[in-house]
């Protein structure tokens, strides 16, 4: 074969029927009667990676009860050459019929032009995208300019506890001068994107003390600040009317956009506005009014409520007059909010405003970590954007998205350059019944697989 | 004998050896396997209103897994003359060692100058002293001036569902001129106090609704309405700085306190303020400014949050952005505001301040019924006062209380003039471990009893 991509295009049956023998394997991780089924998975990836060619495969074993690692790696390229790492996982969610599945979960159904299995978009299309782009390179005469580094994750979806702890204990084998993180989505079937910004987050419980017990709100009502009431004053006072978070100091740190950053973010506003309606659907759009949609999720910080809880909850009705309520509070922030620092001045300002009829208390929950914001114009990135745009026939959107992935914190301690490249669609269900991929996506994702690595080869000889 | 009260001398300690009898049978009705107990309690009341000369006496049976009214009646006085009602309940809150008695639960222990039983002052002492007061009047050659009914509830702890479907569909039953609704406390051992104003009560839930189901916070934080913190946005404009209700309209048929009265419940402020750093024991007394605690808790009304719910709860976190929240609301209200009316009020209000960005719905729940005010001079009460002040040696005290008790409603629609007698202390432990009363209490309230009926012998001659 005289390119890798045509030894794809060659291979596409053999190819398609080993991704649906991955598919069939329920490699659930947060079932522990899955274990077994998770062990099997990593095992005949260990194999493939050595029958495509790797010089090393290895399922790296996890604490008990855990699920293992899958490492490869080809140096073939020589240690004058750049090294690129591949991070998937290869985990799924659990998944029966009775959750509303049109098809058996674990038995990929061809319908029309998609392909009906758990995992099918979530992750393990990228997982045989990756590893089949690996060995139609590896299969040719002219091997890669790079050297290859694959990581597959086997807990992704059950809290990637070990992963992180496996990075900062053994960083020498993940060590590479670009990674490549391939989960996630596409903005449509035909109109690739690329997440260039995180958003980070932290954590916290606001605890309101009143009465020393919970009273009879007939016997006390009227001579007690209610913790219920005092709560919902406090909380009331931490947003403005034009949805802006009134804790001082709170945007101080905030990196503002420039406006070539919200042209590009501006091409991609149509599709999030159109997706907002479908996905979220509230009586009316809502946050800071200076920003629009995929800015107010992807550039911007919030302060949100995650829960409350007080009082008597249940059917019914009871009289009470509780003698505390509490509230979950976590923040999404941008470059360069501190997570340690942001909660400090949440938790000054709630000591500054909490009224002296209750005591409060905060709790510093998880931190998830610092926002991403990724060089749009490093070799990673521009790779990826070539790649995409070879493998979807449409240069990418460049798009800021508000969630958090922890990994590409953990990746980003051993690694200089990050690009996240997702091959699904959000219309894939991901984590819900009847996931699905568009099946050209299995083709279109190793193509871009092989072109990224091209790429980042050109770029860094 | 030539009085009642040497009768009830006399006979003290046979007297003293019923009121034990009776708390020896676990008549708690709110569990269906004591059904029987609750059975036997009545039917032993039955026989003892026929054995202390009552005309006749009744167990009336209520609908399946309901506990039965006892109906006693002596009409001796003749047509002419006036009737009291008096009204009490026989049944008890459940008690389990394991809740934190010293002593077993339903073993009547004496201990010093008290005594430990469940029901002992909740409400068997008030039963008790009562019928033991009707047999001393009735043992006596000059037969009391009054004719006298007695209504004992079964079920008063379990909801008293069916005890006001009887008053409705048999008002002749208990028809009379002066009802004692004798239950509840005296404000100290040596200081009795009268009840003479109840709140009323109406309650609401109240939904906020944002996205069409429960997001990502991160996905989607920032772009849309956090129901929580509209729903506290909602909730903080329900009270202003100085602790008023902010509901317009709120307080438009509230009757403000002549100075009098203010003078009268000034009296009783010093007891209420050392019950409420007792009890209550927040960081700072809170409520209308203009009002001090005895006030605040009887004669205002309040706004209440008895509930608060929304997002995720548990432990741990989650970053969800909840689909809704939602908040239990309650009233206690004075004359004359009316339940109906004052919800309106408060559901056009939140009509008005909820913001575009969320929908609010509002539900009413249970109406508990309007405020109730008695006429402190009314014979009633004035012969109440005087019982009082014969049997516990100091004049009572006045007070008007911030809890409601539907049944004074439900007999005030059969009975001109109610008045509220109890011979308990708040220290007594009704509903806890421990329940207890000094025993001479029991001693205090049959003097007292006796002497109401004589008062109002007296009185309406």
């Amino acid at each position: 074969m005289s390119t890798p991509f045509e030894y794809a295009e060659a291979n596409r049956q053999r190819f398609f029927e080993e991704y649906l023998h991955l598919l069939r394997i329920p490699s659930i991780s947060t079932q522990p009667d899955h274990a077994a089924d998770v062990q099997r998975a990593a095992e005949w990836l260990q194999t493939m990676m050595l029958n495509i060619g790797m010089d090393k495969a290895e399922v790296i074993l996890m604490p008990a009860g855990r699920c293992p690692l899958v490492l490869g790696e080809w140096q073939g390229a020589g240690e004058s050459a750049a090294t690129v790492l591949i991070y998937c996982h290869y985990d799924v969610q659990p998944a029966e019929v009775k959750d509303g599945w049109d098809t058996e979960p674990f038995e990929p159904t061809i319908q029309g032009e998609r392909l009906y299995c758990r995992g099918a978009v979530d992750s393990k299309l990228h997982v045989m995208s990756q590893l089949k782009a690996v060995e139609s390179l590896l299969a040719q005469e002219e091997k890669p300019k790079v050297n290859i580094k694959v990581i597959l994750e086997g807990e992704e979806e059950s809290g990637s506890e070990n992963i992180n702890a496996f990075i900062d204990h053994h960083p020498e084998r993940l060590k590479a001068d670009i990674a490549v993180l391939s989960d996630g989505f596409v903005l449509d079937r035909d109109q690739p994107s690329m997440m260039y910004g995180l958003r980070g987050t932290n954590s916290m419980e606001l605890f309101v003390y009143g009465p020393s017990s919970d009273l009879h709100s007939g016997h006390w009502g009227g001579s007690v600040h209610n913790p219920i009431q005092a709560l919902t004053e406090i909380l009331a006072q931490m947003h403005d009317e034009n949805g802006y978070v009134t804790v001082p100091g709170f945007y101080d740190d905030v990196v503002e956009m420039e406006a070539e950053e919200r042209a590009l973010l501006a091409k991609i506003e149509p599709a999030i506005q159109e997706e907002w309606k479908q996905v979220v659907d509230a009586p009316q759009p809502y946050g800071e009014i200076e920003y629009n949609t995929i800015e107010r999720i992807g550039a911007r910080p919030t302060l949100e409520f995650n829960g409350i809880y007080g009082g008597y909850t249940g059917d019914g009705f009871k009289t009470v007059l509780p003698a505390y309520a509490l509230a979950k509070i976590s923040c999404r922030l941008v470059p360069d909010q501190g997570p340690q620092e942001t909660l400090q001045k949440i938790v000054d300002y709630i000591h500054q405003i909490a009224p002296p009829s209750v005591r409060v208390e905060i709790k510093p929950r998880a931190f998830g970590g610092a926002a991403i914001i990724l060089d749009r114009n490093s070799i990673a990135m521009q790779s990826g954007r070539a790649a995409y745009t070879f493998g979807w026939g449409n240069d990418p959107l460049f798009e800021r998205v508000g969630g958090s992935i922890p990994i590409a914190a953990s990746i980003m301690k051993v690694v200089d350059q990050v690009v996240i490249m997702g091959y699904g669609l959000k219309s894939g269900h991901a984590h819900g019944p009847n996931e699905n991929i568009y099946v050209d996506s299995f083709y279109k994702g190793i193509n871009t697989a092989i072109k990224f690595i091209e790429e980042v080869g050109n770029r860094t000889r």
